[in-house]
């Protein structure tokens, strides 16, 4: 179906322009398409997420690098924490992922919303071309089901998330955010709409973009692992996910109206 | 690629679906894309319209009614208005497409920014389905470029786009918009985004869904073609399209403080 023309979409984007970042990021997301670990409706989610991504001036702001430190805080101090890595995430930023659950000795599993064989196996080689060593999810044996979700996202590990204390979901749909911390997990996730189901559920909410957060977070990780408990309980205890979520609406409508008078 | 649980996106969408316009409207992309009219950056540009249209509040503002009413009047007065057709307006819209071309004597054309001979055929064939009998941007004899534009969108019809006087473009980029309006055409637009390029450079900007707006275009313009030519000079004297622009900024600004506080 792709024409010579098409493809231009993923021809190199000249570092000049001005929106050069976003559209490098689009097209790792095309590239991904066209191999197999995007789902048709990941192009869409992500141009919501582009849209977001503008209104909030494309940088990582004061509040979310606060919900990255509770997030690292978070992880350092969870005794099973999990990374749950979908289609997008794998095509943006998989050797982001492996680096993080390296760092705090995370598993990392396949979760997909529309999952197939394929698409599962295509996610796990791309984690796998980063290093990752085990991936959970693709084996049936250990499948468990998560109550309270009717899309194919049920379906998850007995040794990762289904036993899981802190889970990571990089992109997430509400639903499952919502069906994670009923079932007693903290959940930690990365999503551009602060008003979304899935940013307004999580126990912490980075509103910012996977592909500059996630490396931060790492960082973050790293540095607090130096730290004692009693600093990582203070960050915990300092942080309000929802005054936090307020904060990145605020921002966005004074982005908005500096962006109106300009 | 499509599993079976992918192609779930296209099911029907129950009718008590809190989200059930938008995601309708979605799955119509979608099929679009399976039919070959929609390209994949159209996928992209669809989420981005969601996301703007979400913050919008999802319904037809008063400015964007105020931008519908000057639109009709600059239609009707148009010696040779065109309405410029892409994929993405041929998933979801081509009946209405065809009925405000027939409502005010335009012509269509089809014009893409991912060319091919298949995607071009695919979109004329989904305008004629719905009735249209002409249809131009398909023959290479009648073709002219459109100066100021790299993409393919510049290859434009003679007896179309090229000698128009008003042109009408759902769905545009700002390249394009901005070199119709230094060609000396008036340009009327569609996009959810008034901080887009295209918003900010045409002369007549609809901060609408296109699913919504084009068939109000359509009544408005019925409307006005009873009225005399100083009642649609008066409209049109009446209106700043930067004014209006600001005026749908100061809107989503104010739909996100609500939200925030819901």
């Amino acid at each position: 179906m792709m024409s010579e023309q098409e493809s231009l979409a993923t021809d190199p984007v000249p570092e000049s322009h001005p929106r050069a970042k976003s559209l490098r990021i689009r097209n790792r997301l095309i590239d991904g398409f066209e191999q197999g670990l995007v789902a048709t409706e990941g192009l869409l989610a992500h141009g919501r997420g582009e849209a977001f991504d503008y209104i909030l001036g494309e940088e990582t702001s004061y509040s979310a690098r606060r919900a990255i430190s509770a997030a690292a805080a978070l992880i350092i101090m969870a005794r099973r924490p999990v990374i749950s890595v979908n289609g997008n995430v794998a095509a943006l930023c998989p050797g982001h992922v492996v680096k993080l659950a390296g760092q705090i000795g995370a598993t990392l599993e396949v979760n997909l919303f529309y999952a197939s064989v394929r698409r599962k196996g295509a996610v796990a080689a791309a984690l796998r071309e980063n290093g990752a060593e085990g991936v959970l999810g693709m084996d049936s044996d250990d499948s468990g089901v998560l109550s309270g979700i009717d899309s194919a996202r049920k379906v998850s590990d007995k040794r990762g998330i289904l036993t899981a204390d802190v889970v990571v979901v990089p992109l997430e749909d509400g639903d499952r955010t919502a069906a994670l911390v009923k079932a007693g997990k903290k959940v930690i996730t990365f999503d551009l709409n602060p008003l979304s189901r899935t940013a307004q559920t999580a126990s912490v909410t980075i509103v910012d973009n996977v592909m500059r957060a996630i490396s931060l977070l790492t960082v973050e990780c790293r540095r607090l692992q130096a730290e004692d408990k009693t600093v990582l309980e203070g960050i915990m205890s300092g942080f309000d996910n929802k005054e936090n979520l307020r904060e990145s609406m605020m921002q966005i409508r004074n982005n908005l109206e500096r962006m109106a008078d300009a």
